[in-house]
């Protein structure tokens, strides 16, 4: 075990509560000593954090899926990590793992809290630390599981997705390619709507900041559109609510465009999903947690054979983190955000 | 075979597309002469049509579930009617039929629209012609498979129904009792409050009309909501999203609200889909067509049962169509709007 009274840990805590885009003085930033896990615990060294769009509903108050931050508490985050120290038979010195590890550069997990922060130990031969957060991680999780359990794609069918640059758009559009669809995304700006279309293989990818959304998606899909995955919301998700086919489905994953506005996004179009027998449906990937497993040797074989392509986005040390997370919800990212530590 | 010769067809005709609420002169009362039906084909003399909220949205221009009627078109309406002279092996003079009878005294089907028309002989061993077009009809394949179906009620649950003192409203509110459910009804006025409650046997009715939704909804459902049926739209919808439990159901039947309105309503909730993982799904009872069978049998053993209540609100004369049905999108009925021919 290194000598931890010579290590101290920086933090990066919720401060307040933002209203709108979040600035950097929402958070604090604190340093810790490092302390030995208690019996049963493990501590880690954090190697890298996902930052994801979620985390910005995690900052407000109220009721979720699951509680808020609180503040002057850690701001949340999964992440890899190395283990340090262990007084638990199932976590050895020098595994890499994954877990809720927090915006900080060591965690401290008690016993109790282990299921709970899903710390798990990463099988490096399916995918490198890095791949363990994108596309063998949560957003190659909400891409799977949202597209096929929920959007249940059949082949020949039009799938639309929103943030399709992002981590778990393009994840979406190559499985839904892979399952045989025609594959269109929605992205913001012409770099990322060539990325996505010359990169990824998508069959088509409209630039939503054109504002020609409405006439631009309806020439990419001329056949209208089965499945639509909402990674965004707001006008975008109104829009295709009037493209969308008889019988087709919405996954409801995100909706990045109010998470920041100040008044929910007032939406015009619901006489679409009666008239159009849609099924609109709201995930939460950490409800299919029982079943990962099945997901990822698919994923990690696509990934293997070169099916699965994918960018990250990579800012370098823990101070840095409110920087991405703001740049993700402006959609200055490409590919999966991640911070990596130094 | 009577005297065909003799007698004349009083029709009602579409003569405008209204904009928001119909009006009288939206429609226009033709005679015609009745004649023999052609090879095949059957005519048929009304007893008594159904008035349905759907009515409204046929009167529009432009693409829905069905195509819209036509101007200058006898208006749409489904009925119930006796054959008067018949070319059909299938038909009988003196069998009740139900069919997509229009609103006209007198409806001849010509062999190539008999399936069209969805001409059926009823079993009046089930029921009468009336209760052919309220529970063992429309509405009640409607509530049947759209509960059943689409809401998938488990015993305990809590499911809502908006519209309840209608046609479709009291069959849902009913069949979610019989399934074990908590029933909550949404009525405008105390007298469909009460009789949803005290005749039809409701756990609970909140007046829409108190103008206190959110919290007389929430004191109605202490454990939230797991099913909602919704006939309604409008405001009633954007305050249910607010209610809804993790995993629940919204079935998406009718958006009444919408019909008239001039512009389409705003809705501003849809976040808690993603959050409460929501299915919303729209319903057209026509998708259950070739599935009818099933729900007629265990509806009309628990009418026969008395487990099934309803009421009628009857309009005498095929003149006084119109004003059924304006009323009917007034929310002035009580029940099931017939049209009952003298």
């Amino acid at each position: 075990m290194p000598n931890l009274s010579t290590l101290s840990n920086h933090q990066v805590r919720l401060a307040a509560r933002p209203v709108g885009l979040p600035t950097r003085n929402d958070w604090s930033f604190t340093t810790e000593p490092v302390a030995e896990p208690a019996p049963g615990g493990v501590l880690i060294k954090t190697l890298a954090l996902s930052l994801d769009p979620a985390m910005r509903g995690w900052m407000n108050e109220g009721k979720s899926y699951i509680p808020p931050v609180g503040l002057g508490e850690v701001m949340r985050a999964g992440g890899i990590g190395v283990v340090l120290a262990s007084k638990n038979d199932a976590f050895a010195v020098g595994d890499q793992v994954s877990a809720g590890l927090g915006v900080q550069e060591y965690c401290s997990i008690a016993a109790g809290d282990i299921k709970r922060n899903g710390l798990f130990k990463i099988d490096t031969r399916l995918g490198t630390p890095n791949q363990w957060l994108n596309v063998l991680g949560m957003p190659g999780m909400t891409g799977y599981f949202g597209l096929m359990d929920v959007g249940q794609p059949q082949p020949g069918e039009t799938v639309v997705v929103s943030g399709a640059a992002g981590a778990v758009g393009q994840t979406v559009g190559q499985l839904a390619r892979i399952k045989g669809c025609r594959a269109v995304g929605i992205a913001g700006g012409k770099a990322k709507c060539d990325y996505v279309v010359q990169e990824l293989g998508f069959d088509a990818c409209v630039d939503h900041k054109r504002g020609a959304l409405h006439n631009d998606l309806r020439a990419a899909c001329p056949d209208g559109v089965d499945v639509h995955f909402e990674n965004v919301g707001g006008v975008v998700l109104d829009t295709m609510l009037g493209l969308m086919n008889r019988f087709s489905r919405i996954i409801i994953c995100g909706l990045i465009a109010e998470y920041d506005a100040t008044a929910p996004y007032a939406y015009t179009r619901l006489r679409s999903i009666l008239v159009n027998r849609i099924r609109m449906q709201g995930m939460i990937v950490f409800d299919w947690k029982d079943r990962y497993g099945e997901a990822l040797h698919g994923l990690a074989a696509h990934l293997a054979a070169g099916r699965l392509k994918y960018r990250e986005s990579v800012m370098v040390g823990i101070d840095n983190a409110p920087k991405g997370l703001i740049g993700l919800l402006r959609g200055e990212n490409f590919g999966k955000q991640l911070v990596k530590l130094v």
